[in-house]
């Protein structure tokens, strides 16, 4: 309703635009309660009629609207985040061989602490077998830049030309939304300069990152995915993350695709096209933030960042083989990124290498949010890797039901991975049950759609529904139609949850999934250019997603194989808050023991081996 | 709806009795999402389906209760609160003078600690002149239950003939719910013991401490003023604040009257009578922790227990001429206190004297209860009062306008006192700009309004309307009325709101204002039996009050005159979280000023002095 009485709206200022000075231009709205004193016979008509389908929902509504509630309240229109902020009681103290990092240090600075923390370069990937195939890291980049025989403007340039050739009809990769060219070489020639001067920032300097288009990143919109986002809220600075990424020198090579409003998981967009996955054009790349597993699964970038809100990193990772980090809620700034909600969504990272996730998540990571609980570390705490000691006595909480809900391929997959986790680590699965899958998937939901729509509601009102694309509409219906109750009701589940993850987290150091309940599926032609409205599919996507968002825990998947068709298959970790040591830890050792099994995409561009022919991924 | 569909409910059972091992009963419910997957022009019809006003509502209706979310989620009975609670970012760093008490003390620890940190005794009240009437306060009652003059045996059997006596048809008090003579003698006749063997366990033995009916107390149901909840909600242990008060030996007297729900602040209450005020019983006493406040007035006991939600402790002490005092969110564990609402409520003192709201403070807060962000203090600080320095340099932030927007003797009355604080303490008052008062008295009602309804709807399908009160109906279809969207927003306005404060409690000690914007008005006779609908009486005696709930922030009100009938008038300090020892040292400066002016209610039982001549009140 709220476009009916639009010009009554009442729009809030910044909080630090508004004088609280005795002279301030504020005005003091006296209270102008509309309503009868009444007693006695009167008062029990009222409640009568209050109580009626039809005339006690008009009734409220005109006690609501004579009183100010709507102008004020429901459809009023401001910045702030809502007060709350999901509270983590709990956290991992019992981390062992971590390097503690002040959250003041500079961003550089912390991926050089990172780097400290890796083992030589030699071990650093295939330490256990030969790999098979493996697409070029942030480290091969930068030796590369430093040995000078190619600089960051011949990849760039070759980016520029492989993105064109995804775009022609025969691929319609759909990886980007916004790319800009001049400025992009505009980056890498500062870049270049800087190498030719012996100067680099770090060893981010000259790497792409490709960053979703839910986060602002200059000179972009943010369209998030829509047609109309960007119009109603401009993009006037680069997100924090953005920020500390470009600081360490890191090129942003441009705006991924995603699902409309980050509300699917298939990464079908029906305005910027579907993303196709790189392992087989004709299936879904995952979502929402499906352009920045592409672009990595592609070769086009070592590192991107998505926001994961209910599964939008780990899911198109898994799907596109590559690795999803998601940090604790609050890890990583969410400044500058699209408030589609407040209390699930957090930036996280997908990557080549567990290790490149490693250094993007050092460089962007330690920020206590002013709003947050101070239960959160000042310091930032890296895993020491240099022993593969401290990777031994790994307890691994499965609930096999769980587990096991998922195709054949996967649950093969997945078990064989287990078993030599436990044959090369001596890792142990212990059996639980976690209760209420199922319902913490729709509190979940709830949450996710009544935190998107009061973040979006008022904008829809500026723009014709044309402009939507049909699943985001009926999405959008759905999130509309929650009450406080449903949303509170959610909340208390969500409290029942943190208990129940507690206690298991208190017998294991991590919860084991397969990523994803089922592997890429078959693009429906048709939904390219309407959307598609699949939450069958959706829901074996995210099956083993929800604690990562509702509860903010830190999650990470790695690729362990592939499905029958060749599409990738992933695992997933669930930490305690906070844990993201042990989760790199973990995540490098299974990489380290599937890393020779891996496949070259049929998709895939090679931007650094023609000059390099040593190096070339095989 | 709820009750439409009672047997399909979930009803989750407590936390703490699911089994999470392997062997656990609990089954695993596989995601059965019954939606067609759909692409092409069928999602186009389904997204316009979606957007109509009915057909769209039915379309949502059946996909949500088709995929379970009415039964798991909307229509589900649980008991967790929600996951989030209020952060307060930010603390009084700058206490000064002030005893820190490990939380883990005792509660009789720490009210002989409070008592060590007050002046001594003959300066404790009225040291700037001579009261022309004073209420016994806690040490009144304790010396003479040494002196051996009384017992609480005698003083309880007074109380009870007392009470009876002011339910009689000329008086009607309604002061109680519920009241156990037998109970109480026998707590009496136990602490007489103990006095005799001149083992008093603390300062309040034998001390009459009266409680909310929102509190649980044993032997009594809770019944929220209501004639169904404690039907389907039995009481079957003590408060947590209570076992505190019962540990130092004082004796819960029984159950107070209440508004309905607590959802109204005239303190009429269709099923237990209107709540009169001891100063002129044709009044209303505020509420809606009405019968806390009347017994005080009334000398039947030093000290009760009430609950704030939107000035229910305040609002009722400010109207019957009592000290109400509402700690910071959080201080006072809430186990055992009706959910009406998860972030708004606090238990609040209301007593004769600041002395003895500071004893009882003592005795019951000093908890972190364990969804509470750690930036609560593990130590519990208590003001040193001995020393009159420091209560020196006070500086009062004031919003002139708002200050201003009460009735003539109110705003008198207060503009004196603060003139008076000026001259004697050299206090200085501050003139800011509060933005947006009304919109967060109206964003606090949306937050109250939908949590309760959240709490307590899945109750009402079991009981008929008619046991509920007119009024408490009407309020109910309002609460039930509120979207996620417009809950949500009023979470947002919240952070705003908690930036204007800090910003404002930055450069003032405390916030002041006149407690209420009305002194206590007429009971219109009719509404005693169906309860009074007056949201306009009801905005002006919350005028002041939101700050305190919807921030959480602690406030106190402080006696500190009369209007011209004779009613009483307070005037209200609100600090800074965790700030409490200022507010006391504060309140205790202004009742120092104003005690020689404090009046004699009509209505007033004197249960201590026919013994003692010298101590009785004047």
């Amino acid at each position: 309703m709220g476009w009916l009485f639009k010009s009554k709206n009442k729009v809030y200022k910044p909080v630090k635009d508004v004088d609280l000075s005795p002279n301030s231009d504020e005005f003091y709205l006296r209270a102008n309660v509309k309503a009868p004193r009444m007693a006695g016979f009167l008062i029990k008509i009222l409640a009568w009629i209050s109580e009626s389908r039809i005339f006690g929902a008009m009734l409220v509504y005109i006690l609501k609207d004579e009183n100010l509630v709507h102008r004020l309240i429901s459809f009023a229109e401001l910045d702030e985040p809502p007060l709350f902020v999901p509270c983590h009681p709990w956290e991992d103290h019992n981390l062992k061989e971590v390097k503690s990092i002040s959250c003041d240090s500079s961003p550089p600075e912390k991926v050089q602490q990172a780097l400290e923390c890796l083992p030589p370069c030699s071990e650093i990937v295939g330490n256990t077998s030969c790999p098979s195939f493996q697409r070029w890291t942030i480290l091969d980049y930068s030796r590369a830049y430093i040995s000078g025989e190619i600089t960051p403007l011949m990849v760039a340039k070759r980016l520029l030309d492989s993105v064109h050739e995804s775009s022609n009809p025969s691929l319609q990769m759909s990886f980007f939304i916004n790319q800009n060219a001049e400025d992009i070489l505009k980056q890498a020639a500062e870049s270049t300069h800087r190498y030719e001067r012996g100067e680099p920032i770090s060893v981010l300097d000259g790497v792409h990152i490709a960053v979703k288009d839910e986060i602002d990143c200059l000179p972009y919109p943010t369209t998030g995915g829509t047609k109309w986002l960007h119009k109603v809220r401009a993009c006037v600075n680069d997100a924090c993350c953005v920020k500390r990424l470009r600081s360490c020198g890191a090129i942003l090579v441009g705006k991924t695709n995603m699902h409309e409003l980050g509300a699917g998981a298939s990464g079908i967009n029906p305005h910027y096209g579907a993303t196709r996955n790189p392992c087989d054009i004709s299936k879904v790349s995952g979502g929402s933030s499906s352009g920045s597993a592409t672009v990595v699964s592609a070769g086009l970038c070592p590192v991107s960042l998505g926001v994961d809100g209910g599964g939008s990193v780990r899911v198109p990772a898994a799907l596109c083989g590559v690795v999803g980090f998601k940090p604790t809620f609050g890890c990583v700034s969410h400044s500058g990124v699209l408030p589609f909600n407040w209390t699930v969504g957090t930036v996280g990272i997908l990557s080549a290498t567990v290790e490149d996730a490693f250094i993007v998540y050092a460089a962007i990571s330690g920020d206590i949010p002013s709003n947050k609980p101070t239960t959160s570390l000042p310091k930032l705490n890296f895993p020491l890797l240099k022993s593969t000691n401290s990777i031994l006595n790994v307890k691994m909480a499965k609930y096999g039901e769980w587990f096991n809900d998922c195709i054949d391929d996967i649950k093969k997959c997945c078990y064989q991975t287990l078993d030599q986790l436990r044959e090369h680590y001596g890792w142990e699965t212990i059996e639980v049950t976690i209760p209420e899958i199922e319902v913490m998937r729709l509190a979940h939901y709830v949450t996710m759609g009544s935190e998107c729509n009061a973040a979006i509601r008022s904008h829809l009102g500026k723009m014709a529904t044309s402009e939507l694309g049909c699943d985001a509409r009926l999405a959008l219906s759905i999130y509309g139609s929650f009450s406080s109750k449903e949303y509170l009701t959610a909340q208390r589940l969500r409290n029942r949850h943190m208990e129940f993850h507690k206690c298991i987290l208190e017998r294991a150091d991590v919860i084991v999934t397969p990523t994803t309940g089922i592997t890429a599926y078959p693009i429906v032609e048709q939904s390219v250019n309407y959307g598609d409205f699949d939450y069958k599919n959706a829901a074996a996507l995210v099956r083993y997603q929800i604690a990562g968002n509702f509860l903010g825990l830190p999650a990470v998947t790695v690729p362990v194989g592939y499905d029958k068709m060749g599409m990738p298959i992933g695992l997933q970790f669930i930490g305690k808050p906070w844990s993201e040591p042990t989760l790199i830890r973990i995540a490098l050792a299974v990489q380290g023991l599937c890393i020779s099994s891996y496949r070259k995409p049929k998709v895939f561009y090679d931007l650094l081996s023609k000059e390099k022919g040593s190096q070339q991924p095989i």
